[in-house]
């Protein structure tokens, strides 16, 4: 007992000095300059290939220690790190290298009747945690990301990637100092004890400004519970797609089978499939017979079990799940307004896809539904900050504060007033 | 002890029927269109000026309450209204309905190489909580914003203005009748019970998304403590004006006078001078002068008091204290380098100005800072959303998230992606 709380203690302090020394590295980082940055970026993706022996060598350890826990392969996979994986996170550093600095850029500008003539401009946003699971990339993507916005950043990966982890951050803060900036600025947490986590999502006495949590749903859920500081998440993405009867049937079909089975653990997969009645008849079986094809199982309503035999009922659980597997619910319904309800109803306001003809039901769609995603005519698989063009994401947030979507550099920045006058004085 | 079980379990049950409420009403309101919303507003303003018997009337139980109370002189014009007033809120309401419409516009906009094309557009944030003290005037103001912005809203007055403000309501509920959109878009609590304030920072079981507190320190303070749901506010005002050595003497006497008199209980009322060492000897005496004939208390560091006499000596707490009064705390400084790092230790991050003909001290100063708001050549009493041309503020936030400044209809919106394609897959 004693000891417990003497390790608490331990773990409150270090947590404490993580947090003002990224709140310390802040600083001169908001002010440093696109060409420091890069700089840092270029040397970061240099000390990954340059070292890469060293970081597979820490992998296998972690490897070797994941098969002997008995961790699943799919996160056996998540976990392991390859000369093609390590190549893949310097080129990723090298795109956030290539992007626009969003610090000091101009939002907005206007002049005011009495001359004082006003901007608005991005500023970093201070100090960003990052809590995540197994993928030990992540501790590349994201301090990069963070770094190319002027944050500090504070990583904290999960234990069964620990020593991967621990090998990819020394390149990255290599690359910090030989571009003079504070080694502080990338800093990760480096025990792996859950309290570290609570003291996170206490806020470190003020120096955490938002936190990212990367992982499973009970990880997500637990921070967006506890966290006494913002959070940039999605819980689930329980993604729909409504085929109108003004489809054209095989790009509805194409749509459907690439939202849902292009890769079914996203969270940007179609989990419910909603089809205009008015059109079931050409639309219903060749979409689900495609799908079907392609290995996916289909938990009709009563009805779409009536048009497809191989459909098993669905129950009610099944609006709401998000499967992540190859596995789909699908209903009938009266149009797009009917369609609207459904999603209002049972959405995770992450991405809803309509592929019509019709303008008026897009216009529809895309007005009445508040989900950070409206898609037409396109696979819901493109809800993902690289395709948007973003350079990257460190994740997808459907709460409407600050970020929404993907989270790349502009919504890591916060912005501030830049009033210019000539003396001018308030009446 | 069960009576007051009793009426808390009222209160929730109350407080949760009005947030479900409101989050019903928040759908129509966010697809209701521009005219609807205008009409409403000009609803609102007629009703409020043919309901001025009404609205004195109601006024007047609250002032002979609040002298029975021994409510202070200041406090008592806060909560006093008379037909100046009236028409001045019917004046704020129309010209909240000459705004643009943020709702649906297109913040940005691009294209993608395999022919995606991207729009960001604003979409309301949902369900406002509004949490204010004496100032009756805010029912209006901040009803009219929220509704502009396709928001309902959920407005807690306190005790002292209860009558005056239940009668404005009225007026509002009569403008969104008669414009078709439903009453329960603009909420008024009906208890001035504190539990009703603890259910709302609670977020009414997820149907409120922002708080907004209008009020005093210990008001705003525990909001920010206590809210479960993301705040907008500001604390406190420090906001600092730095006269440079370059800056022209006589706008520095007048942009002086003006930042810390003009009103000294507003928010962006300046509460300390820096000035540059290197022009004392020109700037000092008659900047001091100025201020002291303009009835303004100097307290100054050792040697702003060597060379003022009628200043008195300042403590460790002048350079942290919100004097919402005629006093102002003096310091000089090494140049604009050390006026940065005071403020950056001391300031609330509100609002900062800087005096300066060099170009040089006036980027470093407008880079280096972290305020919300940075002014050159101008008052610090500019630091308000109608002053910024936004048509009026529900308050002005000194937070890093989602809204920073001033905070009108655009901060009072979030925002969603609509993605159009042709048939487009993710490889």
């Amino acid at each position: 007992m004693m000891e417990n709380r003497q390790e608490g203690a331990d773990i409150a302090a270090l947590m404490n000095d993580i947090g003002k020394r990224a709140r310390a590295a802040a600083g001169p980082l908001s002010i440093a300059s696109s060409e420091q940055k890069n700089l840092a970026l270029a040397e970061m993706a240099a000390a990954l290939l340059r070292n890469e022996d060293k970081i597979l060598a820490a992998n296998a350890v972690d490897m070797a220690n994941g098969e002997r826990a008995g961790l699943s392969p799919a996160l056996l996979d998540r976990l392991k790190l390859d000369m093609g994986r390590i190549a893949g996170m310097a080129d990723g550093i090298r795109a956030i290298a290539a992007l626009k600095d969003p610090v000091g850029d101009v939002i907005a500008a206007w002049e005011r009747p009495n001359g004082l003539s006003i901007e608005r401009v991005r500023t970093p946003l201070g100090v960003i945690g990052v809590i995540y699971e197994s993928r030990p990339n992540v501790t590349a993507d994201a301090g990069a990301l963070c770094l190319k916005a002027g944050n500090a950043v504070i990583l904290r990966g999960g234990s069964d990637s620990a020593h991967s982890s621990a090998a990819i951050h020394a390149c990255m803060v290599e690359g910090l100092e030989k571009a003079g900036l504070p080694a502080d600025a990338i800093q990760r947490v480096p025990v792996t004890d859950r309290a570290a986590v609570g003291e996170m999502l206490k806020g470190l006495s003020g120096n955490l400004d938002v936190i990212v949590p990367r992982g499973g749903r009970s990880l997500v859920e637990r921070v967006q519970n506890e966290a006494r500081v913002p959070v940039f998440a999605h819980l689930e993405g329980i993604c729909h797609l409504y085929l109108d009867k003004s489809a054209k049937p095989d790009m509805a079909v194409a749509i459907a089978v690439n939202s849902k089975m292009r890769r079914t653990g996203i969270c940007g997969a179609a989990e419910t499939l909603l089809v205009d009645r008015a059109a079931a008849d050409v639309l219903l079986v060749p979409v689900l017979t495609a799908l079907e094809a392609a290995g996916c199982e289909i938990r009709g309503d009563a009805e779409v079990c009536a048009r497809f035999s191989a459909a098993r009922p669905a129950v009610d659980e099944d609006w709401s799940r998000e499967y992540l597997d190859a596995i789909i619910s699908v209903k009938l319904v009266d149009g797009v307004g009917e369609a609207i309800s459904h999603i209002g109803t049972w959405s995770s306001h992450h991405t809803e896809a309509i592929v019509a003809e019709d303008d008026a039901a897009v216009e529809r769609f895309f007005n009445e539904i508040d989900s950070a995603i409206l898609l037409h005519n396109a696979s819901t698989q493109f809800a993902d900050g690289g395709e948007f063009g973003m350079g990257g994401e460190i994740g997808i947030a459907t709460g409407k504060m600050h970020a929404r979507g993907p989270v790349g550099v502009e919504q890591l920045t916060s912005f501030k007033y830049r009033v210019r006058g000539n003396g001018q004085l308030r009446p």
